[in-house]
């Protein structure tokens, strides 16, 4: 019997839930992943959400610094500004063996979705992880300092400058791989991960034919708020609506995804946005959100699960 | 008044030699650097000798283990290790920085010499260090287990492997760089370095013109011999001699070189040759040729500078 649920996922708010539903599910999760943060850094194609779902699942990601992997190191890093290259984006000694493996592999010819199942295998995850795309998709944005690479954008200039328009560049070409339409067709139910909206699932919803299959979807389609109180947990998913002149909220969220939404997971402490939501025509589930450890994160998981086999 | 000297060099007993003579010389000192021993690791272009030369004119290569740098950490290759990536080049995380720099500014449309000009500064070289080309040169061994790429021979296989032939892929087209030829024509005498004859100098001297340039060249050039008492000082120099059917010795190096050399160093341990290497035509100075430490590489150097002073 089937029971294969895709989750949509950005960084680290998607990675959790992944875990999560790993538990849950082991083998039969497939994460689709975002890849318009991916950036290049010396010549290596770095994808850091791909990693950050990929250490998440494997259980070597550091859940104190927030990013990257346990017991890390930066020898690599201090040596690089020793002799003048000055790095701005922090690539850990052991995290490079990543990056490192994944050159050498798309430089062979690999796609991006084999290079992903190699590393996620190698650093033994149990899921699969699918990138939304093989082919350029990055996240560009407009802000009061110019136009920035996400990666500018985030780390360098840490999300403070005043986004104006985000675009993604080569949506427009950009087409779903085999693996992600294979698993969206066999999937008995859809997760949206409580992913920042603007830059983790909207780039994988600008792929087509994403959009389209999820409102043409015949199973279960719930998300998970990344809002939770009118803020993220972390990152600037508030700060963008805010931007946007929408204020941040759970409902905000949602009627982003209403055309192909059917459930909704509303953290407790917005309660009271339950019947706002309800009225996009969502069902809607009440739970405490924050996944501060393993069980937590089961129990969202489960909470979503549960949801999906009601509306099933 | 125009100091300026060029030495030859190889790996360990090339930089060896050429940090004696930065002691004495300084900015004066223009190091031409072996490519042939390049090799591509995870799409990074490394170059071994180039690196050895300007780790130990930066006074930053680790003498006890004998190649890379003081201080090294390997979390990046025991992580490669781990997620089954199968490293047999050991990069260091600190050694890393050189390679990932190189990377980018390569990828930039630097040439190599300005890419080691860079790295070299970077590091804080005082003496140029000059790769001896910029267009694709590479030493091939036709073994007993098959045609090996150097770093295949010296390293993967630990130069275990039976050699019956070699040749410099690229070396038809190769042309020595205007810095190269520009250092060749203000120098005031040219060194050969005691590197390895077969996979060290000859792949300079395959390149065009520096043979021609050599022989036509009107101040001295000397040697200093990389066989003591019919062995090398480190790698497989011996082990080629015996291979190609001849005796490894101090006249057996001249005698490769002495249709443009005038001088030659030979060891104490060698005295005895030193008519046979007179009767090619060489003025020769013995001396203790070890190089253990910083006094005695400048002893070395200054025995070298002195013989070419004599025959200037």
């Amino acid at each position: 019997m089937n029971h294969a649920i895709v989750a949509l996922a950005g960084g680290v708010g998607g990675a959790k839930l992944s875990e999560g539903l790993q538990q849950l599910l082991g083998e039969q999760l497939n994460v689709i992943g975002n890849v318009a943060d991916d950036d290049t850094f010396w010549g290596l194609h770095v994808s850091p959400d791909l990693d950050t779902v990929t250490y998440w699942l494997a259980g070597v990601n550091d859940d104190e610094r927030g990013w990257g992997l346990q017991n890390e190191t930066w020898h690599n890093y201090e040596t690089l500004e020793q002799i003048g290259s000055n790095p701005w984006f922090r690539l850990g000694d052991r995290d490079l063996a990543t990056h490192l493996t994944r050159n050498q592999l798309l430089l062979q010819g690999n796609t991006l979705t084999d290079v992903t199942a190699h590393l996620a295998k190698g650093w033994g995850v149990r899921a699969r992880i699918l990138p939304i795309t093989n082919d350029l998709l990055r996240t560009r944005l407009d802000t009061n300092i110019g136009t920035l690479a996400f990666q500018e954008y985030f780390v360098k200039h840490r999300h403070q400058p005043t986004v104006h328009q985000i675009h993604f560049e080569g949506a427009t070409q950009a087409r779903l791989t085999a693996e992600v339409e294979n698993a969206l067709a066999t999937a008995t139910a859809i997760l949206l991960c409580p992913s920042n909206p603007f830059v983790s699932i909207e780039p994988l919803l600008a792929v087509q034919p994403l959009r389209t299959l999820l409102r043409e979807s015949a199973v279960p389609i719930v998300a998970v708020s990344p809002i939770v109180a009118g803020e993220a947990i972390k990152g600037p998913a508030a700060a963008m609506f805010r931007a946007f002149g929408v204020t941040p909220s759970a409902t905000a969220v949602a009627t982003r995804y209403a055309d192909f939404l059917d459930g909704f997971i509303l953290d407790v402490q917005d309660a009271h946005e339950q019947s706002a939501i309800e009225s996009l025509g969502l069902q809607v589930a009440v739970t405490d959100t924050l996944m501060t450890d393993a069980a937590g994160r089961k129990r969202v998981a489960q909470v979503a699960l549960t949801l999906c086999e009601e509306l099933g």
